[in-house]
């Protein structure tokens, strides 16, 4: 539909918002009639808050982390455990583990996984960076927690054998039945495995 | 669940976009790092548009659609036939009736309907403006197109008794099976009122 807008103006803004992802035209206008109907400071505060973040935020140097600093506050935290270091994919996933409150180590955010169908290789990913940080010392245990698919595997396999010379502990997260799922309902491949890696019954 | 962000930045950010309708924070996250992966000036464009919208658009003097010019272009095309008022809800509905082809008159936006729930009063909505343009002579007929709703309804009653002392002929957009519907799932009260409205049928 070729749709006559009776302003430039909305017309450019709409554009905008229909870039984002899952944003379609009808979504964009509907956020943009929004906006027009808010205070104008609002809306400046709005396109200000965006247009600053993306100028000012910074990569953590050492885990890659998004951060309003050179070191993350994860990474400078003197009460993090420094020898543990969590390979996630992306920043969200630092969010996810994070929110577990379950773990006190450190992070690698590669920043994607292997994909040859995507031509996502190695060398375009933090794994460069992930081995010198473990070739620097330090480090006892990297734990790998990527999404369990292909490309998650892929790079799983790629990475425990990228660290194979060196001194560190490579583990896994733990896959199985997820908390609160029906077992008929699992698949048989998650089913299988949680079967093969059963672990003693506490009891508590 | 509360949400440690690692950067300020980022959070302010999500913040924001968490405030749009529909955008809850899950998504509003997703979108910021999508415009973080961006190059620095489409985000600065993105910003810049928003905030440019909202600063320079303006409403039309006449119909009180959206415009860049203090008559919007619907109202100054001389070709447009103005003895001939369409009274719509809101822009969006400018935009669908423009949509069809089928309407070469002028509009009339309401900026909402009368809804007494939602404390929303004839005096807050377009209508003084609307009998003043009526009252100024040169408009024949004015065509209620307002959703078939109970608010709808209500308001083009209002208007319809508004009018009643002008000579102008109120007319409204049909209401009818839609076009492409099953007449078996088509609800009661809208079948009835197609059986009671019928047109000849002009067999071409």
């Amino acid at each position: 539909m070729n749709q006559t807008y009776p302003s430039r103006l909305l017309e450019k803004a709409v554009q905008e918002f229909s870039q984002l992802p899952g944003i379609g035209r009808k979504t964009a206008l509907r956020l943009v009639l929004h906006l027009l109907r808010q205070e104008r400071a609002d809306v400046e505060r709005f396109a200000d808050a965006v247009a600053t973040m993306r100028r000012e935020v910074k990569f953590c140097r050492i885990c890659h982390n998004i951060s309003d600093t050179d070191t993350c506050p994860i990474c400078s935290n003197p009460r993090r455990d420094a020898s543990t270091v969590c390979v996630v994919e992306n920043i969200q996933d630092v969010m996810a583990v994070e929110n577990t409150q379950q773990y006190n180590g450190l992070y690698h955010v590669l920043g994607g996984l292997i994909s040859p169908i995507d031509g996502i290789a190695p060398a375009d990913l933090e794994i460069d960076s992930l081995a010198d940080r473990v070739a620097a010392g330090g480090i006892s245990e990297v734990i790998l927690a990527l999404s369990p698919t292909m490309e998650g595997d892929t790079t799983s396999f790629y990475i425990f054998r990228r660290l194979a010379s060196y001194n560190v502990r490579v583990s896994i997260i733990a896959r199985g039945i997820a908390v609160g799922n029906e077992l008929e309902y699992t698949d048989e491949v998650t089913l299988g495995r949680s079967i093969l890696n059963r672990t003693p019954f506490e009891g508590k």
